[in-house]
């Protein structure tokens, strides 16, 4: 699924996938997209709800104050479990930048439209909730049946036989990253003064694995019905009791690390209320860390962390919506100099001195300091499509642009950003993308198709962010990368503002 | 005195005046201008004391904590009231972008380097406090000290006969524009709702005038030793027992109209308090207003606004950072689409849309919402240097236009910027300004030397704001003033945003 808007949060343009059932309940009824424009001239509250008869405003005022798994509730008490929901919290109502559009999962779990504050789009238009029941529907169309199964195997087997899809992800999930960047003196510590973190055996993978395996979780769990991966996994308690799901590295770094909490469990717990409060869960653990460096929550204490984002975020009042408003915000609020983000948008899990790569796509990302839009670690760390020296300047910039353009086409198709990994070192997966799509819709794309249509949407976004007033002065890391060298390696933001604008030369 | 400094509330350029009497302990030690680059390493408080030996660095540990009249105390019972004294509050030490930077004026009161929050900066800077102490310095030196008092005797004359500053402004002060902008239907009321204000005869002038003469203050009164407008006042409460001085038309507007509070006392109070504490008191009207809109505080309740004032933005807590860091930011906090700011800075007292001329320099200014950068109500409603209609579009660009360009010259020579009245009507003000330059100084400007001077000064002014980031889609005015028309004149914004950037083509 694919929600967009104009970011609250960044001032830009905003585009964010998600998991979950809604997308495959709107294809099934035949909508490619809907577009809400405007807001109810009335103070009511509402949820949409869209069925083969078209779509219905339906009154929500029982639904408002209530957090996403109490909706999902009283939805699955009114409707069929298989039908789509996609809602907001109390920050998404409140119309925190923080907020994301929560979708459920085939589990009745929760999925995110991620960063960049959609949730407070949809909480501005009084939407608390857009239920969707393809009831009578038929199955998705696709042109040539036989080419797209064709095709599919191919993609599929690729997929399998790649060590990142096949194995690492559905092992140890996401956080398999944290032992790998921890080594790469890459994993960003106390709010990123160091590279390195003590305590990363307490919160890698490798140790969420055991746990999950030692208390009957599953270590494998799709987010969406057509998942072949399934990254995500099942985090039960100590009494082997659900605590998440989709539960991330960026997440597990930015508590474990970042904010120095040593407990996964707290972690796990923080990570569940941040899906049922509806907040993005890269912007929620780095407004944390930062309200650390700001002296509110004592750094490491994930007990006081869980208790701001359920009774200070989740309840909007006056420091929940200092912190639900962002990393930028919280910095502000504080008058901090070491806030990291970037188009106020923070920084994720990867320190941009160590792993030079990433600080470009962060410096220019349309969407704010992103890595999932030209995810150089991949080349960077994990050595896929060849390799990129991390610590040195020389071909990022042509690193981040070429990810970034087959990102935005990958996108653009309403893949998972996970394909990458097979696509970059498997020739056969890209093809089978391309002949996947002619067989869907009857098109005739190639290679150089996927490539142009990448650079177009890139184009698109930049200028919407110009004419929406941001230009190259907002490409740049805060000061203190420039400032402040990291450990291990002594790593240091060194690109001049001409080498980072380099990359719209295309 | 002016000081300046990269805005933390803009984020844009900014340099403030102000009374006192600190300009003139500096100017007699001969500094005309300090620079303070950088911060502490340590995590100390300091006041720095400049005398005739130079500065030292003191200890202010026991300064922190205290608002501003504490600290006139505190130095009162140290050194001679003679000293020149500029200090923060504790907004200012919580780098809140509210926050001034406070001069004590020849009455042991505050005057302010007011809006774009300088307060912060010198707190960021870990200066609680600045002691200027002139003892053993001579007079300030002058070229032609005969050419000069001719000069100045010929200004002063101008100053003496207009009718606004020699009679309008020494017994209303700047209040007296609450009738005369009520009447022409540019008061903006219940947050920019309303171009006129039912209770505007509690709040005028003329009603504060009365007051004052009733209860012993003063109707005039000089905010730096050589006034000779003394527009300033003494504001006594019902028991003739002082409140406040400096009471201005943009704070009673605030809270009187555009905040619905009707009473006058209520109003001094806050006035008072946001001396004390030291935060903008437009800024700080405006975001109390903005609270009204966010349901945090009751329309009209001043009790309420005094509370706030003094027991959150004074104390800095969670909701006190959120008031306090400015209109702009309570509109994020609390997801308000009615937010009255340009380039994040306030709108003050003068509706755009029954104005347009000040519209105009609101959009354009490089220091965001800032009606003394083109004062154009002297000849939109004055009717000072000519008339141009301030509901027709027609040649308000220009007049804003030639209005910023005088200013950002007359800003230059350290002058009020209420000389502009007689300087608009009066040729021999104008020249007489020149020629205490000439003589001061011993150098050759004419007429038009003044005029380079202001075009040169608003290019640099704007060339900073463009490379840091700010272009002209921040030029533009909130949208709620391009779909609400605002009566009794129904007038709306109808500017395009060619119209605007039209100012710059000189």
């Amino acid at each position: 699924m694919s929600a967009g808007a104009k970011s609250p949060l960044t001032g830009g343009i905003k585009e964010s996938n998600s998991g979950g059932t809604s997308a495959q309940q709107f294809a099934k009824i035949g909508i490619k997209a809907m577009i809400i424009e405007g807001m109810p001239k009335d103070d009511k509250w509402y949820r949409l709800h869209v069925t083969m008869d078209g779509v219905t405003f339906e009154d929500a005022t029982e639904l408002v104050g209530k957090q996403n798994f109490a909706i999902i509730d009283a939805m699955n008490a009114q409707f069929s479990k298989k039908i789509g929901i996609m809602s907001i919290g109390v920050p998404g109502e409140e119309r925190m930048a923080s907020a994301n559009i929560s979708v459920k999962d085939p589990d009745q779990k929760i999925r995110s439209h991620g960063r960049g504050g959609l949730g407070a789009v949809m909480g501005s238009k009084k939407i608390k909730c857009i239920t969707i029941d393809s009831t009578g529907a038929g199955n998705v169309e696709t042109v040539d049946k036989e080419k797209f199964r064709a095709a599919a195997k191919v993609f599929a087997k690729a997929m399998f036989d790649h060590p990142v899809t096949g194995e690492g992800l559905p092992t140890y999930g996401t956080n398999i990253l944290i032992n790998i960047l921890n080594e790469a003196g890459g994993l960003p510590t106390k709010n990123f003064r160091y590279g390195q973190c003590d305590h990363h055996d307490k919160i890698s993978g490798e140790t969420m694995h055991e746990t999950i395996v030692a208390r009957d979780g599953k270590p494998k769990h799709g987010c969406h019905p057509g998942c072949i991966i399934q990254c995500s996994q099942v985090y039960n308690d100590e009494n082997k009791e659900y605590i998440t799901s989709g539960f991330e590295h960026e997440t597990v770094w930015g508590l474990g690390a970042n904010g120095l909490v040593e407990s996964l469990d707290d972690i796990a717990r923080c990570d569940s209320i941040m899906d049922d409060i509806g907040i993005d869960s890269i912007e929620g653990v780095v407004l944390l860390s930062t309200a650390m460096e700001a002296g509110v929550i004592p750094w490491g204490d994930g007990k006081e962390c869980i208790r701001v984002l359920r009774d200070e975020i989740g309840k909007a009042t006056p420091l929940g919506r200092i912190l639900g408003n962002g990393t930028g915000f919280v910095g502000k609020a504080y008058g901090l100099t070491r806030v990291p983000v970037v188009k106020n948008q923070g920084i994720p899990a990867y320190d941009p001195r160590s792993v030079k790569g990433i600080g470009i796509t962060y410096t220019i990302s349309t969407m704010g300091a992103d890595h999932t839009s030209g995810y150089t670690i991949a080349t960077n760390i994990l050595r896929g499509g060849g390799f990129v020296d991390p610590l040195k300047k020389e071909g990022q910039v042509e690193l981040s642009r070429n990810l970034q353009i087959t990102t935005a086409a990958v996108d653009s198709t309403g893949m998972c950003i996970f394909v990458a990994f097979p696509v970059l070192d498997i020739p056969e997966a890209f093809t089978a993308i391309v002949d996947m799509l002619n067989a869907a819709y009857g098109i005739e794309l190639n290679g150089d198709s996927v490539t142009d249509l990448g650079k177009a949407v890139l184009k698109i976004e930049h200028q919407f962010n110009l004419d929406a007033g941001l230009n190259n002065a907002h490409d740049r890391l805060p000061e203190f990368f420039e400032l402040d060298t990291v450990p291990p390696h002594n790593a240091i933001w060194d690109f001049t503002p001409e080498e980072i604008d380099e990359f719209w030369n295309f």
